[in-house]
């Protein structure tokens, strides 16, 4: 079985790693990945996305944290601090430089992203293959005012710096409208047997996926079925600032109004949290099925649950 | 008084750390620092000899060995052999990273090496005026034959992976001849009220400034008396392959012929050891003054002693 899944980061990749534990041996993992939270630093092309996934999928990821690598040491920020050279607010780690040096090298070799992912991941051997969503440059940004006027700011001070602590008044995909889809992303939907929503973010992460002209219509067309998960539980998201970037598309922080943002033509099936059960109802009623299953990540055994039941509700839906 | 010293990496940052300590607080010291051993590791322009004098004056040389920072750790590294990327030879520490990240993303920037050398100055505070012998690429290369065949490789790759085991053939310091003097090295030159050629080596480093075209022509015109130091000894170099290089070009290791290479119309004094004390004749009798003395940088004392020696040579020959 050919499974395609569309990721952010954190719960994008807990969450394929529950799909790995479930799959059979012969099943082949797709996952294309959000390059909209791509950002330079210290000259160095950050790619935090694809990171997670990469790191966590290959047993590298800092657990607890979950983004960044295990067992980290900090001398390379240290110093930049020390030279007075920021941003400081974002956290990169010794091992992290490593990846992002790599990758800014082979970059400006001339090696599209895509070929620069295949070659990180030869080393972390994910068990996936990862394709970033495009090999173009797109960065989301996030109107915001505060004290310093209005203004659009680039995703990762938004969240990372700003920890989303003011409104988002509009998402801005910079460069999406021009992007192409990385090689083989069209390929690996269209020749999909499922195609799999996990509980990422639905704006920034896989709305950003979708904003790729050709992806959103690739998956509206695919035979396969296509499920998703909410990433928003009882009214709020696990983590993150769903709730944030939600408000500023007008779509309001809820596992059913996530399901309708998305549409029947994308959403073949969705699943919900047991405490969004009244959820069902109206998403059923979007052309959506829906179940309500537990949605907690808790634990592999928890995370495996819900691979299990996306894959089951693939089924039940498959025409 | 405004002193102007020459300077490879370990024999000359440490010579001017003695240096400082003998001139008086109102002196300035600029030093021509060597850039043609800097290299592009992993996409990094790394300036070694820059940053040995920077380091060393600065306070953050690793002492027993001579280059990179004190107190080092070596993540990055390890990380980038984990992915297979090379070289592996060239020891670069988490922060000595730092530095060559901050200078990239500066050169990136459209920012001279000269402006950047002043930025990371800013930092260490090296109580000298630094600038790059050139803001143009120069990069010395040696030319070997082995198992390989013949060929020209890097003069890194000579020394520090090859530890100079093989005969250099010749030394072709690429790009010199159209590279232009930095700003301020000819000003400097001419302004200088003392010119000090330390023990660095008079091949790949001092004789590397002066291929400069320009820099050799205002040494020579230059008003302010030309004292140098042998970085031979005994017939040896105290330290590194002055020996092998010097073979490159056709000149004996010895104290009295590195001497004769530089010539009257570049020296107006020379220090050697004393145990080359028969060399005084010989250079005296090339129309340089010269003296015995103590030449060997054993400790701070030394190294000082050493600095008012070449500052004394220089007011005995000042015309």
């Amino acid at each position: 079985m050919r499974i395609v899944a569309l990721a952010g980061g954190i719960g994008g990749a807990r969450f394929l790693r529950g799909l790995k534990d479930v799959v059979a041996p012969d099943d082949e993992i797709t996952v294309i990945g959000n390059t909209g939270d791509d950002i330079h630093l210290f000259g160095l092309k950050v790619c935090p996305d694809l990171d997670t996934v990469m790191y966590t999928l290959g047993g590298g990821i800092h657990e607890e944290q979950g983004w960044g690598r295990a067992e980290e040491t900090f001398a390379v920020k240290d110093e930049l601090a020390a030279y007075g050279v920021g941003p400081s607010w974002f956290g990169l780690g010794d091992k992290d430089f490593a990846t992002h040096i790599v990758r800014t090298q082979m970059l400006g070799a001339g090696y599209p992203l895509s070929a620069v992912t295949e070659a990180l991941c030869d080393r972390w051997q994910p068990g996936v293959r990862l394709l970033p969503m495009s090999d173009d440059r797109v960065e989301t940004h996030v109107r915001i005012t505060d004290d310093g006027g209005s203004r659009a700011i680039h995703f990762q001070e938004y969240w990372v710096k700003l920890h989303a602590a003011v409104d988002a008044e509009a998402i801005i995909p910079v460069g999406a409208d021009t992007a192409k889809p990385a090689p083989g992303v069209l390929e690996a939907i269209a020749a999909a047997d499922v195609i799999l929503f996990p509980p990422s973010n639905p704006v920034v992460s896989i709305g950003t996926i979708l904003a790729v002209p050709g992806i959103r219509e690739a998956v509206a067309a695919a035979a396969a079925p296509v499920v998703g998960l909410s990433p928003i539980i009882g009214g709020a998201p696990v983590r993150g600032m769903a709730d944030k970037v939600l408000a500023a598309v007008g779509v309001e922080a809820s596992a059913a109004a996530v399901a309708r943002h998305y549409g029947s033509r994308l959403l073949d099936g969705w699943l919900v949290d047991e405490v969004d059960a009244d959820a069902v109802e109206s998403v059923t009623a979007a052309g959506i099925a829906c179940r309500a299953v537990p949605l907690l990540m808790t634990d592999p055994a928890a995370t495996a649950a819900m691979a299990r039941a996306a894959l089951d509700l693939a089924e039940q839906v498959r025409r």
